[in-house]
């Protein structure tokens, strides 16, 4: 790779995450806890150290080959969580380096895995800037970097590419900033109506933002031990349930929407799957819940929360559902395995990938009757090429690899079964929470360091779709070119 | 598909299970335990509904295609099953239809799991039919037919091939049933073998045929309630792993050793990275096994059989290892993931299935550092075409949707996430145990019948590789031509 211009661009980015821990700053001057100075100490760290790269490298050509963008996506997710990590760890409100890097990168990848026991115990600046990085990893710290700073390098696209994998990124606008522009317009529209729907629900100000952030990324950090349960609302969980499935949708559709492109943002196969799956889920959850003893109503919130909670990654509860019977923990773990639309601020393997491989598992049952017939499998009112489905196999075997070997590694520790292969598949997918040892009233904080650093690994591997982070780890990216 | 022909063909293979049932009528005749009357009914309704297909039906075209060999396939071992379990039905050994049906499924297909909660109370000549169904299973019904009728039809490559889709199946003799008989010579051959090692070990005669048949087809029907553990004999545990790990071969390797074609046999990449498995299996959930309090020698025989016992997917067990630590129930997952070698007797996803998906994971790795590179895959060292690879990816894509949907169907008796997704994916493996309710010293017996139907389904979708089973759904199948 070229070092000098992946490094410059690393700096960079150290120094725009500085100028985001402003309002996080803000937010403790405000409340006084004591913990302003961690993040003065943080900026001031991350903004130096990224400053030598960032001024000092000149780089020959300025010009980012697939390679740099790969390097350049993988580097500054795992780099950025550790400046992140900083400030909790500075103001001692997470004591150990490793769990404030897992909490930080739970963030990021908006997973919402927590190793906190208490977290009301923590400083609100801290709290603030917890819940701040979903927000800013939902839609991508590249993507943000090319909507702000379009000159800041030749092929822009590559960077906002290796970070937004989906099929759909590039094509909303001909210029990739302007895309991501669009994008962000979005993203920040839907959230301030999400705000002012929770500030009309009762909450305050400052947990109106924080679970803003959380559904917005579908992360699922609450600033409440209890998550969502601790309001006592149905309508905030009506709110915050209809909101993660909005945010699990692919943003092309909204800008189709506000292009009053109807006929487009309607057509969209994807979105009918995907709502298909939450109407689906809800009602099979609701009626393995009444049976049990729960009302209707309460059955089908609670349903409702919990599905869209899981197929938009975001983890958020209301309930205990590990305490759910078998067949709703099933239903939970299927949508935990399709995830949400690609082009979402939502992980998991995406709805289209589940979609398009179906069809070629019906071409492929279909041609063991038939061999010699040609057929071409559409999607989304286009032809599929043979080669992006084979690329969508091989990524369909790596992500279970990945769940599988993770659910292997992490039971090393000594977990049993389905903690250990919830908790890889929950990271994996950047879900939140897992079954068992690591349900929703559980937390990770007691899984060793190394299996922290493990899940972390998962985390970034989930939200960056496999490749940046898989190609960190291959000889070829790091000689020089 | 051509109607007359597909029912002729499975008329004449109910009259082959017939003929099948004779050393177990002469087993329950020598004991005389009761049973005999129930083979001789079996026998007569088996062969005489049989024959009226086999001799009335005259189809005009007698060439196979490839949709009449998938229909053949599928519905022979659907059908076979229920005929071959009327025989525990009759005599009042398993009282229940479904759950004979689920027995001889398990039987045929070499899985293994048993809805028998007594299996010593059963009569000799019934558990003698319950495991020989292994033995037959393993090479399979087919390419016995292959190997005793070569005229029965035109192209009956495309039977063998069907039941035995490893992509070595037909490649060791020019003509089909040629192949069949040295394959089914070479099963005979290591069965005799182990036959003999077991007596000489201090087995019975019946006992010895019995677990012969048992891991010959990689099944695991013991006839003690305690499997192998009865025996309480570590010379018998070592030939019994021995042999599992040799049934999991790829048959071709034993066809080249036998023409001394060592280097071929040798040169093996399946191989090699079977065996590996196997050791480092044994390795790793011996490190478990000893700190827990195992002494090493135990440890290892008890580890080296099970990695065996699972990753041929034959499923005896000498142990209790649902009570291992989690790490060693977490090898066992992955190999009951991976499965033994293609064109074995075993079940799984397969060797070179798994070595071949890592290779186009790392070529796809390596894509997206240097996109235009052009890299061709090789395995057994020849090139593989794109086309092998998509068929791949979209396999593994099915399987793990079998698997996890199957789980979650399963699930649906209300059994808890362990038991119900590793119930899946041990049939769909054919394994035979599972973990937690389904553990190696519990049964299935306490699944309602619905769910013994699904894992019928899973266990023949496993042994057929997927393909011969799914279509039967497909109603394109069912059109005449």
């Amino acid at each position: 790779m070229n070092y000098k211009l992946v490094f410059r661009l690393l700096g960079r980015l150290m120094m725009l995450e500085a100028v985001l821990m402003l309002p996080s700053l803000a937010v403790s001057l405000i409340y006084g806890q004591g913990d302003a100075l961690a993040f003065v100490l943080t900026m001031g760290i991350t903004a130096g150290i990224g400053a030598l790269p960032a001024f000092l490298l000149k780089p020959r050509r300025s010009d980012l080959n697939a390679r740099d963008g790969m390097a350049v996506a993988g580097l500054s997710w795992a780099v950025l969580s550790f400046f992140g990590a900083l400030p909790a760890f500075f103001s001692g409100a997470i004591p150990g380096l490793v769990d404030a890097y897992f909490e930080t990168v739970s963030g990021f990848t908006t997973t919402g895995s927590t190793i906190l026991t208490d977290i009301e115990a923590l400083p609100r600046g801290i709290l603030f800037w917890r819940s701040f990085t979903h927000w800013i990893g939902g839609m991508g710290v590249l993507v943000l970097t090319v909507a702000l700073l379009p000159r800041l390098s030749g092929r822009t696209s590559l960077l906002a590419k290796a970070e937004s994998p989906g099929p759909t990124f590039s094509k909303l606008l001909p210029r990739m900033s302007d895309s991501a522009k669009v994008l962000y317009g979005l993203y920040l529209l839907l959230s301030l109506l999400e705000f002012v729907c929770l500030m009309l629900a009762g909450m305050n100000g400052y947990d109106a933002l924080i679970h803003t952030f959380g559904t917005a990324g579908t992360g699922g950090f609450s600033n409440y031990n209890a998550s969502i349960a601790a309001f006592q609302s149905p309508a905030i969980e009506w709110i915050i349930g209809v909101f993660m499935t909005l945010f699990g949708v692919n943003f092309a559709v909204y800008f189709h929407l506000v292009r009053r492109e109807w006929g487009v943002a309607v057509r969209s196969e994807e979105l009918w799957v995907y709502l298909s799956l939450v109407a689906l889920a809800t009602l099979g959850i609701t009626a393995t819940l009444v049976p049990a003893g729960t009302g209707f109503w309460t059955a089908l919130r609670q349903a409702f929360f919990q599905s869209a909670s899981v197929i938009s990654t975001t983890g958020f509860s209301t309930t205990n559902f590990d305490l759910w019977p078998g067949l709703a923990k099933s239903i939970l773990i299927v949508l935990m395995c399709v995830g949400a639309c690609a082009g979402s601020t939502a992980g998991g393997f995406k709805v289209s990938r589940a979609v398009l491989l179906t069809k070629a598992s019906f071409r492929e049952i279909q041609r063991t009757l038939t061999p010699r017939k040609v057929s071409v499998i559409r999607f989304e009112g286009k032809s599929v090429q043979e080669d992006t489905l084979a690329q969508l196999g091989v990524y369909s075997f790596l992500y279970v690899c990945l769940a599988l070997l993770g659910g292997f590694l992490v039971s090393v520790a000594g977990t049993d079964l389905t903690a250990s292969f919830t908790a890889a598949l929950t990271c994996l997918a950047n879900v939140g929470p897992g079954f068992g040892a690591v349900g929703p009233v559980e937390n990770f904080a007691f899984f060793p360091a190394p299996t922290k650093l493990l899940l972390s690994f998962l985390m970034l591997a989930g939200r960056l779709e496999v490749y940046p982070i898989l190609v960190l780890f291959m000889p070829s990216l790091w000689k020089k070119n």
